[in-house]
C-alpha cells in the first residue's frame, strides 16, 4: 500500500458516501494514522452525484486534497463518467456493476463487483456503503477487518449494527469469490 | 460575512461535531454554494479531542485548509485550550459554557452559551450539537434557518427529528437571550 494512499468515494448522492469516508477515516484513526477525510460540495453535488475522500498516512500529510487516487470506487454511471477517466494504470478501481454496466470501461485495475445487489441482498440497500468499504478495504488492505468492523459499529444506530455486520461480511464474500480483476 | 468563510467546530469526540460539519456543508450546498468540508485526525484524536472544518463560498475555493477560522466553536476544554489561542481579533468565538468556566478567555468576538445543558434541557446531550448549529448560524448568519433545518433533518433518523427540530429552536433561543459578547 502507498503511503500516503489517496481513497475516493463516488457516486450519486443517497448512497451513503460521506458516511463511508467518515468511517473508514475512523478505522484508520483507531490504528494509529494521520487521516484527512473531505467531502466537496459543489454544482455536481447539485446535480445528484457526491464525492467524498480519504488520505491515510502513517506520517504528517502534507497536501490535504486527493489528486489522483490510489483507490477509486464509482457506485453510479454519473461518477463513473467523471471520475474513472482521471486514474493511473496503477489505481485500484473498484466498479459497482448493478449500477454500471460492462460497456464503461477504464485504466487501472478494475474490479466489478455488485456491490448494491449484495446490500439488497443482505437486507436493504442503505448498506451499499458498508458492502463497498468492506470490499474495497479487502481488495487494498487499508485497515484491518476489526478495525473497520468497530468503526462501522461506533457509528451506526444500534439497531442496524446486525444489518451492518451482514454488509461486512457480505462486502468480503464478494471480493473472494470475484475474479482479482475484470 | 466573510467570503470565503471558515468555520471550525471544536470539542471532544462524541459531540457529533463532524455530524454538525457534514450537516452544514448540506445546507450550504442547499443555498448553491460551495463547499469544502474535512476532518482531520490525528494523535490529537486519539487523545479525545475532534475537529471538523467548513469552508463555505459563492465562488470557487482555491485553498481546502482552515488556516484561521472566521468562526470557531469550542465544546472541550481541550479544544479551547488548542483552539482559542489561534483567533483573529474579528474571530467569532462561541464557547460551551457548560464545559468551559469563564477562566478560559480568548481574543475575538466571544459568546458564551450553555449549549450543552441546552441539550439536556431539550431532551439528550446528544442533540448538543445541534443546538450549537443553530446558535452559531444565528449568530454567524452562515445559510437561512429553513436551509439549517432541512439539512439537519435530510441527515437525522427520523425517531429524532422532533428532538432535533426543539434543538434547533433552543439554539437559537440562546443567541436571542443572550448578551450579544460576553
Amino acid at each position: 500500500m502507498n503511503d500516503p494512499v489517496q481513497v475516493r468515494f463516488s457516486g450519486a448522492g443517497g448512497q451513503g458516501l460521506i458516511t463511508a469516508g467518515v468511517i473508514l477515516a475512523e478505522a484508520a484513526m483507531l490504528e494509529g494514522k494521520n487521516v484527512v477525510q473531505t467531502q466537496t460540495y459543489g454544482p455536481e453535488a447539485r446535480l445528484g452525484s457526491s464525492k467524498a475522500e480519504v488520505i491515510i498516512s502513517a506520517g504528517q500529510i502534507a497536501y490535504p486534497e486527493v489528486t489522483v487516487p490510489d483507490v477509486l470506487l464509482c457506485m453510479s454511471m454519473e461518477a463513473a463518467k467523471k471520475y474513472l477517466p482521471k486514474v493511473r494504470p496503477d489505481t485500484t478501481v473498484i466498479i459497482d456493476s448493478t449500477n454500471i454496466g460492462p460497456e464503461v470501461t477504464c485504466g487501472g485495475h478494475v474490479h466489478r463487483l455488485p456491490l448494491t445487489q449484495a446490500a439488497v441482498d443482505t437486507g436493504s440497500k442503505v448498506v451499499a456503503n458498508t458492502v463497498a468499504l468492506a470490499a474495497i478495504n479487502r481488495i487494498a488492505g487499508l485497515v484491518s477487518t476489526q478495525s473497520l468492523k468497530n468503526a462501522v459499529l461506533a457509528r451506526v444506530p444500534a439497531k442496524f449494527r446486525d444489518l451492518n455486520e451482514r454488509a461486512i461480511a457480505a462486502g468480503e464474500a464478494l471480493v473472494q469469490t470475484a475474479p482479482a480483476t475484470a
